[in-house]
């Protein structure tokens, strides 16, 4: 009987001017504790799912539709591996909020990809690890975060004219649900395989003072959906100065002692924070008030991904800056939850 | 009698995606020889400008028109100094090519500043020598670069509404020309002194193994002309491509031995280059033919500044790699020189 557990981090993205670049992994964990037991009675794919945890009555637990079941599946097919181990085990405890910014889904794409890697005994490297989950999960700054951890800014490749054909496939494409019918009978068919370093990423130092101050509304926001409010095009002025202030963050958060005031005003953000507000009830609020001044220790504030929960990043007095961004929740009628989250190492897996 | 000596380097800014970001200091000066003689012979404004070098045909040698002792003038009465001290000497030596986008205007600003702080004593900091700085020339990238030294990055805080009226003050209104009857003389106004810490600027740290290859046409770009071909806006898809690539670059420049795929993906530019290759007859054939692969030793090649001249960032194999660019450039029927120039200190005052 093999047995081992794969942990990957929550993550958040966009931080400040970083938008679809920079992610910090946060300690909230997606957690796959796997048994492989040939003795177990037999299961559709060879694979039972249990769940607990954050959204445990939402997931399907069937093996083809379970996200992190059905990414395995795709990275073992696309190695002409056809079906899980006879006897699998999942057993997938999440404590990251479902919906919420807090890269629950790119979790669970990690987990996908290294639990095929694992169970197929693929040997992928993180590099190949990355270019998996992006099948899957076009967002390079979640993703880096969980499967690497730490501080860290990415970049989609240049594909070449042939692998840009790949780009943007849905798993629905890289791997077909079972129609009625077929259910989950296996095509035969190989999955497209990735390009090779589909994004670079790099992680950059950050103060082991800061930690981050993660305001949960009790609302979830789709991806899908905060996309649309945004812009296709910004004016010049807006995108130097996210630029600008890019340049100022990364350098800024990376000294022991980072200073609030140059960290403050290189966390404004042009392209998605203002667009974003009408779906986050408590956001302009939040940004309008608050800043080193009125809150010591508060380095900078932000949306965490899509949202809708706000991040801010802080040295000290993290209750009562939780408290300050729960109360202008509150008075936009929007209740929350509240952790106080540090940055996290990257994802992992510990065979018993 | 007084004698100090005012070093600037030249500096090249909008580094591959830093547009309006990033700026590098190089080694190519522009040098104010000081002296300052109460027994000389009386001058207007007490100031006697000798000019050599690059440009020194062009430039006016009238201490009130002359951009260096204008602005060191601009200084002064900004502290209630109204003339240059009795028998001010300056020698200006430049090796700076003149609207060439080697940043020679900036560093003409910062010397300067420079000159009005040493001769009217006032202790400036350098980051007030820079608030001063951005009063006449608003291009943080080159100041900073110019001022600081090194591989810089630089950011424009957001002003207050009273500071906000200042914002884009030309030297004409901070200091106004004498009209035809005034002749230079003091209007007994103190000009409007800048905002304080109106720039933010970080330098980031540099591989010493990285030279810049300067290749310069034999041809002015205009920097009026050159934002005017910008466009007002960019699709989000561009914003983001430069904002990733600014991520990158920033690091992986900053490692002992940069990788050269790396750092040259991270140099590609969405903001300028595109719309300014019409200036700059040759450097889309650069930018299309040349890489590391092509051109080992290479990192990346960007027009310096608003162009004309094309900077290429390389480890070695310098003579070949201009030889590359000057003959992409003979192509399209533009002579040009070059240089091999060097990441430089910032500016320096010595003291006879």
């Amino acid at each position: 009987m093999r047995e081992f557990t794969i942990t990957v981090p929550a993550s958040s993205a966009n931080i400040g001017p970083g938008f679809d670049v920079l992610g910090i992994a946060l300690s909230l964990y997606l957690t796959l504790k796997v048994t492989v037991d040939r003795d177990a009675p037999c299961a559709p794919l060879n694979c039972v799912i249990k769940a607990t945890g954050e959204g445990c009555e939402e997931v399907p637990l069937e093996p083809e539709t379970n996200l992190i079941t059905r990414t395995a599946l795709y990275v073992l097919r696309a190695h002409d591996v056809r079906m899980f181990p006879v006897g699998t085990h999942v057993h997938v405890h999440n404590d990251i909020p479902l919906g919420r910014g807090l890269g629950s889904s790119g979790a669970a794409v990690v987990a996908g990809v290294m639990l095929g890697n694992a169970l197929g005994n693929l040997n992928l490297s993180k590099r190949r690890i990355m270019d998996f989950c992006l099948m899957i999960e076009r967002h390079p700054d979640n993703i880096a975060a969980s499967l690497y951890g730490g501080f860290i800014g990415s970049i989609l490749r240049d594909l070449s004219p042939s692998e840009a054909e790949r780009v943007e496939v849905p798993l629905a494409e890289v791997l077909p649900l079972p129609n009625q019918n077929s259910g989950g009978i296996d095509t035969g068919l190989r999955p497209p395989t990735p390009p090779v370093d589909f994004a670079r990423s790099i992680e950059y130092r950050l103060s082991p003072n800061v930690k981050a101050v993660c305001v949960i509304p009790n609302f979830e926001v789709s991806t899908a959906k905060a996309r649309d409010v945004l812009p296709t095009a910004y004016t010049r002025q807006d995108a130097i100065k996210n630029l600008q202030c890019l340049s100022m963050l990364i350098p800024s958060l990376g000294v022991e002692n980072p200073d609030p005031e140059l960290v403050f005003s290189a966390m404004q953000d042009t392209f998605h924070q203002r667009y974003r507000r009408v779906l986050v009830p408590g956001l302009a609020d939040i940004l309008a008030t608050m800043s080193p001044r009125t809150n010591p220790g508060l380095l900078g504030v932000c949306l965490s991904g899509a949202g809708p929960t706000v991040l801010a990043l802080a040295t000290e007095n993290f209750e009562d800056i939780a408290a300050d961004m729960i109360s202008e929740f509150k008075k936009n009628g929007v209740s929350c939850t509240w952790k106080l989250l540090e940055p996290a190492t990257g994802a992992n897996i510990d065979e018993a």
